[in-house]
């Protein structure tokens, strides 16, 4: 089903910088989606090395499975990405797939069926025909081209209402990432994907490490319905070639030019991964909810997906309802240590609940009014500790019930 | 708001028992309700003893803390519950508030207040004003019958769509339930109360032994939305009056005739717990989720609940969509070990998956029949052990959304 836009959809394109090193091609292999793109190769120059982070389901996909395997070595010369099917519960002909593509892209692009990361996002438990798509790999890797950044974007969407796509640089090194997430035209999963490019040269396990760090503080951070794919990758190439334009190699994690990098790779994985929860299935509303005074960092991040993935919040957020009765409960349900008489609670700036109780000046139509805002901040002070961390989420509506129930796959 | 009855809801009362040493009276206090019976008192006579189990919330209600305190001892003359206002995170005024109900229901049943025991539900954070109905418990006192059982039931209703009762008898020992949950008037959350009253003789600690192995396999094992409440509270009341029937204490849990009276309080608690998901916020759909071959009972009972909270999996049931890869991705979820490879599903009879992969002969156009039944099994292998266990729950609907979202309170 196509509906509405996200109200959060960018009114324009980034402009995406041109990575040297690689090249992107995309086509219409009708794998499921008849009429637009669903099949994204993208060639990577010799010296290309790949880190990245895998859905933890102990469902996961034969692609994920694939990426798990080569994500050891990291050698990268080819990505290929189909929507549609996600390849996922497909037994032993699931794996099989994999290894056909994986050989095709090889032939296609002349590097090894190990140099080629594999991912599948759509529909769970049918049958991946490379039949429908092996055989167009050639023409897309002669025709690959430097640019199309926007149409790699769109092909690897489900029912994602827009593209997502983002770009930042590091003193000289550009970064770029294009993902999908948080939509089904055949109704299953909100399925994650991300993939971010960049010419620096850099070691695989210096890579690893930025990729690592920043997921925590990214990717790992958002939650639309709490539902975790079998299929969520993210990955980064670094293709080197920056050594060809004079810029010298990452080689220490000490370097400020390392830190400079996996900031900028930071920043552009946290773009995108909100751009997936701003296009959540849907959405209304985009919220952040930070937890201040937990025992721990993990305790608080805990308590925040506590008060992001419950119902009973989201369903009041929807209604633009400052229910901060329901936050109360998500803290008390998160299992963490929480001091129930000195919990604080703000919606924005609007102070609600204070020392166990309602605040006494507290003003009910004030913070309705701050509800209706498009962006929304909860924060809770629980009272315990130092710790202290924050998640994205967004709203539940009746479009998530009408995506998920109303239309049959 | 009030809406459609559950499709659920029993077309009859069910006939219940005089418990000897039991008196119920209620009235409408107004304390927010207007024109509906909004408390309950329940008399017991000298002699009584409690046993009960409570929220786990971490923001537990002021009445749960009294009822912490009491079941230490377990004497109990009375139980005083309110409807349209849970005494959560009110501070101390919350603490003084129960204390001032317990002293003017000891002062009314002629008790020592330590011996009364609380609940409230309904809305969080607002002040529960005692001079609504402190002063009405003395009349409640004198008035209090031993058939009332239908109006307590339903004076502890807060957006229920039917009165929650159950009656059955072990031998000569009769054992009669109410309870309470799964909607709100003034939006929330589901709050979940259940007593159960018999005149069974019977010691305090071999009581709440009954309540703790039983409550693990009835009140534990439902979920409607995952939002555990503040306020949640079972408590099981035996006056002792049998014996002046000439039936013989329960002394040993060694005898027949406790595990007799320990199955019947079970099936009292298993009858009121499903009736509680059965009237679950918007349902249209009662699903038992069973799963087996986990590593063990405890693994088997997450991934169950994995899956009985996903909201892709109740959104698919509510669409009557037999999308067993949304099964898949709710068990992935669940951390718990799974052989990927040898997970099959059922959903009743239907085997759709197995080995990994859709059961070759599986028929969705037969397994989308089974899905418009209004109670629906889904059963769940994961190939690495010899763990078992069940849930209940239901499905999740544009009802529940407009419940919780449509209205404010």
């Amino acid at each position: 089903m196509i509906g509405p836009v996200s109200p959060f959809a960018p009114e324009t394109s980034p402009v995406m910088p041109e990575i040297p090193g690689v090249r992107l091609a995309t086509v219409e292999a009708g794998i499921k989606y008849q009429g637009r793109r669903d099949l994204l190769l993208a060639v990577f120059e010799p010296g290309t090395v790949a880190a990245g982070v895998l859905t933890q389901s102990k469902t996961r996909s034969a692609a994920v499975d694939w990426c798990a395997e080569q994500l050891k070595h990291g050698r990268a010369r080819a990505l290929v990405v189909n929507s549609g099917n996600a390849n996922a519960f497909t037994g032993k002909r699931g794996a099989e797939a994999v290894r056909i593509t994986a050989e095709a892209a090889a032939q296609a692009v002349g590097c090894q069926p190990e140099e080629v990361y594999i991912a599948s996002t759509g529909v769970i438990g049918e049958p991946l025909e490379t039949g429908k798509f092996a055989h167009l790999l050639e023409n897309l890797a002669k025709g690959a081209s430097s640019t199309a950044w926007l149409e790699a974007a769109e092909a690897i969407m489900t029912t994602d209402t827009y593209p997502k796509l983002a770009a930042r640089s590091a003193h000289a090194l550009p970064v770029a990432g294009i993902a999908k997430g948080s939509g089904m035209i055949a109704p299953d999963m909100a399925t994650m994907l991300g993939f971010h490019f960049t010419d620096a040269k850099i070691d695989r396990s210096l890579l690893q490490q930025a990729v690592l760090s920043n997921a925590q503080d990214t990717y790992n951070r958002i939650t639309v319905d709490s539902d975790t794919s079998t299929s969520d990758t993210v990955i980064v190439f670094a293709t080197g070639n920056a050594s060809n334009r004079g810029i010298a190699p990452l080689k220490s994690a000490e370097t400020p030019e390392f830190a400079d990098f996996a900031t900028t790779l930071g920043d552009n994985m946290r773009d995108l991964a909100q751009q997936i929860v701003k296009d959540g299935e849907g959405l209304t509303k985009f919220v952040t909810v930070a937890v201040y005074g937990a025992e721990t960092d993990h305790a608080a991040r805990r308590i925040a997906f506590a008060i992001a993935n419950s119902p009973l919040v989201k369903t009041a957020i929807a209604g633009e309802d400052p229910n901060w009765g329901r936050v109360i409960m998500a803290i008390g349900k998160s299992g963490e240590a929480v001091d129930r008489d000195r919990v604080a609670i703000h919606f924005g700036e609007h102070l609600v609940a204070q020392q166990g109780e309602r605040d006494p000046h507290y003003d009910e139509a004030a913070a309705a009014t701050y509800m209706k805002a498009p962006q929304i901040e909860i924060s809770v002070d629980v009272g315990v500790g130092t710790g202290q961390d924050h998640v994205w989420t967004c709203d539940l509506t009746h479009r998530y019930i009408s995506i998920n129930a109303d239309y049959r796959s």
